[in-house]
Order: C-alpha cells, then sequence, then structure tokens
C-alpha cells in the first residue's frame, strides 16, 4: 500500500513538472488573445461627431457570430478625402473609391462608406466589380443618395468572390440602427486578425469653437508603406475645403500609415479616408498654411500618428513596439531607404524578438540598402544608449547595456550614417514565432 | 490496491499523453540537427585538382571542438577570379580582396587563401584591417609568396575584433598539412549556422582533355541578392586567362548566387572565388564565346548553380525549397524585381511553411513589387497546376489540388503578368519557427 502511495506521489511530480515544460514550450509559440502592446486603457471615449453615425452589424461572411460589417452615413454637405494602396492588384473596392474620389463627389447628397471584414474582394476579377456595384447600390437606395456617394473597403481572404449578397440583406437592418454613438462597433466589426480594436481623438480650437476628430483603424499583418492591410477611418465637425482636405491627409500620411512596417507586405485594399462635415460651426478652412489649417492639421497629424502606432503595436505576433530613427543620410528619402532596410530585416526582427542587442544586424541592415553610408563614421544608439561610433563599438558600452535596455517593451534604434542632413523615423514590431504561427495557419 | 491500481493506471496514461503533446509542441520550434532538404548522399566525391591544395584546422576563434580556419594553396601561374557583396558596411577582408583584384595580380608567385568561421571581421574600424594585413603577412611567408597573393575571408558575428593572433598561431600546423584531398575538411571549417557542408563538381572535355571543376559554399542565414553571407570558393585545372575567367564568373553568378535568397539579408562578407590553375594541359581558353568558352562555362554554370540550391536548402529553418518563375514582365529587370517580391515576401514565406496554397498572397507580392502588372491577365501555376488565369481562380482548380502539391518539399511557382516578354528565375525557401528559433538565440 505503501508503495502505492509512493508510486503516485512520483507520478504526479512527474505530471506536474511535465505540465509546466508543456506550459513553458507552448507559450513560445501560442499567439496571446490581445497583443501585450495593446493600451492599457482599452478603445477611448471617442466624442460623437455631428453628421455621422454608424451601424455594425452580422453578415456572417466569414467569422460567424460577432459583427462582420459597418455602415456609416454622413451628412450631405461634407468634404470627403481619401488615400488608397498603390499596388499593382489593388481590390474592386478600391479600384470604385479611386474612381469615384476623381470625379466631383456631388455636395449636397449624404455619403455612406460600407466595409466588410472576411473576403478583401480583391483578385475576383469581373465580379468583384458588380459585387461594389450591387452594394453601393443597395446602400444608396436606404440612404437616400447616389451610388457616387457610396464608398465601400473589404478585407479578408483574397481571390475568393465575395458572397454580396449577405451585405446587402443587412442593410436595412444597418440603416434603422445608425448612431453617433456606435463607432466602436463599427471599429471592431472591420477587425482580422487585429487582437484589439484601434481608436483615437482630438480637440483644437478653431476660430473660438471646439473642433473634434475621431477616427479608428484596423491593421494587423501585411502591414507596409505603402500603406498596408489597413482601414482608417477619421471624422470631424470641422469645415474643411475639399481639395484642403486632401492635401492635409496626404501628407500627413508619409509622416504617419506610410511610415509603419510589420512585415513588408503590401495589401491590396489600404484605405484611408478623412470626412470633415463642418457641422461645428467653425470657419471655414481652406488654406493648410492658415493659422486656422495648422491647427487642424497639428491635432489631425496627433490622431494618425496614434493611429498608426496602434496598428503596429498590434503587428501580428508583436512583443516589441521599435522606432527607427535615421539621421545624417544622403537626403531624407535616403534616410528613409536605410530605416526601412533595418525595420523590414528579419534578422533585426528576430533579434528584437530574442531581446538580443545584436547591433551588427543593424550595421549589416545599413549595408544592404544600398544607400550612402560611411562604415568610419557610422553611430549606433540603442534608446539613449551610445552603442557604436566612427565604425566601431563605443568605448563607453558594455553588452549588459544594451541587454538591460532590449528588455522595455517600446525601443528605439537610431542610426547616424555620417553623409549629410537627411533623416527620416520609421515604426515597426518585431518577428517572433507568434507571427509565423498566426501566418503559416491563416487560411488553412 | 486496486483504486491504486487504477489510479496509477490513470496517472501513466496522463503522463504518456502530456509526453506526446511535449515532443509535438517541441518540434515545432526546435531546430533539426541537418536540414530536412540536405542531399541524401551527404557531400559528393570532389575530384582532386591539380595545383590545389588544402588544410583545416582549429583556431578556437568562437566553436570549442571544431575545425573553424581553411588554409588553400594555389600553384604560381593561376587565374583568379573574384565577385563579392555590394554592401555598404562590407568587412575588411572583403575591402582587402577587392583591392588586390584590382591591382594586376602577380603571376609566377602562389596564390592563398585563408577563411576563418565564428567571427566576420567586420565593422571593426582600423583594427580589423590590421588583423587582415597580419594574416596575409604570415601566409605569404609560409608559403613563399607575397601578400598581394593572399586572399582573406572571414564569416560569423559582426562588430566583435577578430582574434587574429589564434589564426596566425595555426598557420605553420596548417601549411604543413596542406593536401589536394583535403576540400571536405575545409568545406566543414568554414560553417556557421550551416547544417550540412556544400560541395559540387563537374568534368568537361576541352580540346581532348578532361578538366575538372570542384568547389565548395558555406551559407544558411542572412542570404540574399547581392549577395549573401555566402562564401564560394570553385578551383578547376582548366586554362583560362584571367580577364575571360572574371567574366564568365560575373555572368554566371548573376543567374545563380545572385538569384537566390533565404531572409532578404545582403551580408557584409560575401565572397565567391574561382581559380583556374592550368595543370589540365587543355588548351588555354581567352574567349567566353569560343566553343571551349561556352563548354567550360556551362559546367562552371552546373556547379554554381547547384552550389546556390544547396545554400537555400540549408537556408535557416527551410522546410521547402521554392523556384519563383516570373514570365511576361515588362522586362527581365522587372521580372527580377517581381520574384524577388515573391521569394522575399514573409506572409507568402510562411504560407509555404503552412503548406497552404495561398495564392492570394502571391497576387498581393506581385501588387507590392511596384512593377507593372495586368491584373486581369495575370495568371498562377503551383509546379503544372494552373491556379488562376485572368485575373481569377482558374475552372478547373480545386482547393486539394494546390493543398496536395503543397505537401512537396521541392516547390515551384510561377507567375505570368501579362505586360512583355520579360522573364526571371529566383530560389528561396519558406520562413518557418526553427528560423526565429535560430535568430532570437544566435548571439546573447
Amino acid at each position: 500500500m505503501g508503495a502505492s502511495k509512493d508510486k503516485i506521489k512520483k507520478l504526479k511530480k512527474k505530471l506536474s513538472k511535465l505540465k509546466k515544460k508543456l506550459k513553458l514550450v507552448s507559450a513560445a509559440a501560442s499567439v496571446p488573445a490581445v497583443s501585450p502592446l495593446a493600451p492599457k486603457g482599452g478603445f477611448p471615449d471617442l466624442p460623437t461627431i455631428d453628421g455621422v453615425s454608424f451601424a455594425a452589424g452580422q453578415a456572417g461572411i466569414k467569422y460567424p457570430g460577432r459583427d462582420d460589417v459597418m455602415l456609416v452615413k454622413i451628412a450631405a454637405n461634407s468634404s470627403v478625402a481619401g488615400v488608397f494602396t498603390k499596388s499593382a492588384t489593388r481590390a474592386a473596392p478600391v479600384l470604385d473609391c479611386q474612381d469615384k474620389m476623381k470625379a466631383a463627389l456631388p455636395k449636397d447628397k449624404p455619403f455612406a462608406i460600407l466595409v466588410n471584414s472576411g473576403n478583401a474582394n480583391a483578385f475576383t476579377g469581373a465580379k468583384g466589380a458588380s459585387s461594389v456595384a450591387a452594394i453601393c447600390k443597395m446602400v444608396a437606395k436606404r440612404l437616400g443618395t447616389s451610388p457616387d456617394c457610396v464608398f465601400t473597403a473589404s478585407t479578408g481572404v483574397i481571390g475568393e468572390p465575395l458572397p454580396h449578397d449577405r451585405i446587402i440583406a443587412q442593410i436595412d437592418d444597418l440603416s434603422a440602427r445608425l448612431s453617433p454613438e456606435n463607432a466602436q462597433a463599427a471599429a471592431r466589426a472591420i477587425m482580422t486578425t487585429d487582437t484589439f480594436a484601434k481608436g483615437a481623438c482630438a480637440t483644437v480650437n478653431i476660430g473660438g469653437k471646439t473642433v473634434r476628430i475621431a477616427g479608428f483603424a484596423k491593421g494587423s499583418g501585411m502591414i507596409a508603406p505603402d500603406m498596408a492591410t489597413m482601414l482608417v477611418y477619421i471624422f470631424t465637425d470641422a469645415a474643411i475645403v475639399q481639395s484642403t482636405l486632401q492635401t492635409m491627409l496626404s501628407t500627413l500620411n508619409e509622416r504617419s500609415f506610410n511610415a509603419i512596417t510589420v512585415d513588408s507586405d503590401t495589401s491590396t485594399s489600404d484605405s484611408l479616408m478623412l470626412v470633415a462635415t463642418g457641422k461645428s460651426g467653425a470657419p471655414m478652412i481652406d488654406d493648410v498654411a492658415s493659422p486656422e489649417g495648422k491647427s487642424f492639421a497639428t491635432a489631425l497629424g496627433k490622431v494618425m500618428l496614434e493611429l498608426s502606432h496602434l496598428v503596429v503595436k498590434d503587428g501580428e505576433g508583436a512583443t516589441k513596439f521599435v522606432e527607427v530613427n535615421v539621421t545624417g543620410a544622403a537626403s531624407d528619402k535616403s534616410a528613409r531607404t536605410i530605416a526601412l532596410a533595418i525595420a523590414n530585416s528579419p534578422l533585426v526582427k528576430t533579434a528584437l524578438a530574442g531581446e538580443d542587442p545584436n547591433w551588427g544586424r543593424v550595421v549589416m541592415a545599413v549595408g544592404k540598402s544600398s544607400e550612402p553610408a560611411n562604415r568610419d563614421k557610422l553611430s549606433i544608439l540603442f534608446g539613449d544608449i551610445l552603442v557604436a561610433e566612427n565604425g566601431w563599438v563605443a568605448d563607453s558600452y558594455a553588452e549588459e547595456m544594451g541587454v538591460d535596455y532590449m528588455k522595455n517593451a517600446e525601443l528605439s534604434i537610431t542610426v547616424d550614417v555620417g553623409i549629410d542632413q537627411g533623416c527620416a523615423t520609421v515604426w515597426t514590431c518585431d518577428l517572433t514565432h507568434q507571427y509565423i504561427t498566426i501566418n503559416a495557419d491563416y487560411r488553412s
């Protein structure tokens, strides 16, 4: 009897040991439900924007039991600006949006945006275009506008026909439930591999009136300039002339959504739209360089930067948020190429994942960029720590300093390449087992 | 007593289940000792090359208990050609080799090649150059030649000073043990994260004489055009004028070592050298376009292609060897850019790892290349299986066909972009958990 008890004790001990080990090994490859880099406070309390209302619903396109379609209604007399992917294989909704933006948009009719997740309606030939047309027609009918005022986007699997009937079947219900309060639900409905909904907002005083900006974004993998599987919708009650709005959006996009990379892969569906309803009563902005234009652009830039960083923080498998600064380059463009070479290097990104201060890989990435760099003047900083200068490890640097620094969740790498005054900043994340887990199984 | 027995039985069953699970989970991330794509026959039986002798030894630079330095002696009156990395941050030995190749090489003195593994002597400033000089001086002294005839290469960690004294201490011993039979030992000594030694050979009849070509390569990660952490040394007893030899090597390099990518990262140390001793007694080749020149180039091309494929097959974490063909592009250059966009896409590479026939990601990669492509004429083949044509999934294609095909260890992806006649082929491997395991822990 004693022998049996001993045996049971031993077996239980073995079992417990094995369980611990399994937990450890599994953790290395298992994907957390929410990114460790997600903001602690959750989705922000977005202000409502007068003239904009949202609804989310379940079309059952791919994901069972969750919202996968959102509808936004925008008041007539609004200005609408957009930036879209430059991919040569861009999706049907993107082509449709671009065509509509090129034409003069009707001013006296409401606008609408309809987005679905689960299917990208990309590489779907003529069928793709007719799906878009069918959806726009029905939305226009329900909201009393023209199909030319309806913008769509689709995100998800490429190359499968979009079951647009399921979306159309939801439009009555969506229209009935439109509310200015539903922004968060809309942000959730357009998520794919995203682990958290991403929102940002700001207020700014324009001519004595408070102007509100509120936006949300989705994006997690296939994120790179230009641009990403990234859908971004930003709304404001400011009054801004359409051409001015477009200039602001395009300019600020270069320093935010076009300066982030998760995996260097560019999506076929990227869409960024900015809508100004003018309902705040603030004076009309018609010049980017005016004091009002500058104030608004500063606030808008803040919202766009925040949203773009949130996309990186939800990068597939990300455990580190990394800012890459390049200075001393031949030009700003050259600096950007070098910064992206560092930010996209699998060897740099895996070193970051392993919390390895492997600055040699940073040197390699500078070298591979094909941009001018003076090897013997090169300096590298991790945060404020001078790692290398004049083409050689810094006297003041000790490996332990780098090892300690790499434990942070937010990191910065600064490289001066010793040529001229060009500089650029891009943001990226690390490359982990979780990225492989997510992407080796996403579709099958 | 029966209850105890039952309990023991149950616990044992649980234990066995857990053990199995642990094995499975561990296998997903553990790195195999030898790449599953390694040739079944092992290292080939390389012919000896008259005028070339090899030795390998232990300098103890980084790896304890294994050879980490090789010396090659080459008879006087040989021709020597080389291709080196274009990295802006290239290593001291590369700069030294390039300087020596630019000068007229002495003809009447023996040549030598000395290579170490474990330390790349890159980003090591003035110290790096003096390490190279010290090694060349000692090799020249021992082998009775000029330091101008001694070429070196170093591969391994970047940014740490090379302990060249340990290498110099081995030179007497290496010189004493030089033998034409030691090529395999030399190939092993220059390995870093390589899991197998890579050799290839060919014979060809030139003017009634048998000419031999034998070479070896190292390379596993940081592999991309131009070129890779790749060291390649090829030897022949053919008689070839130096300028002709250089032209052949540069031309064939474009279609072999410059057409492979493991992780898009370019090394600071890539070196490819080709030596012709002329000892076969075959007539001198002084024209690439002559019948003899063509025969030799064909055989050399075969050896170079085989070695380059072996490097991909030893790609860090590789489980799939993948040929990417692009046709119908605006130009050959455009085709190459598209092929590399596909071959370097993390999303394509993880899909391959997951045996997922996710052709949507191929479409995405074509789109992101910024090269002209006609979305509505695009066709994609997996092996001989037509997956998509005219911008849409092929009628004859069923998902199961793709799923079955992806189980193969060697795969081909062919994309016609429907613009013009440009074409290109590149080779790559998949992106797996093992790549992360290897590279998140390589240095620390």
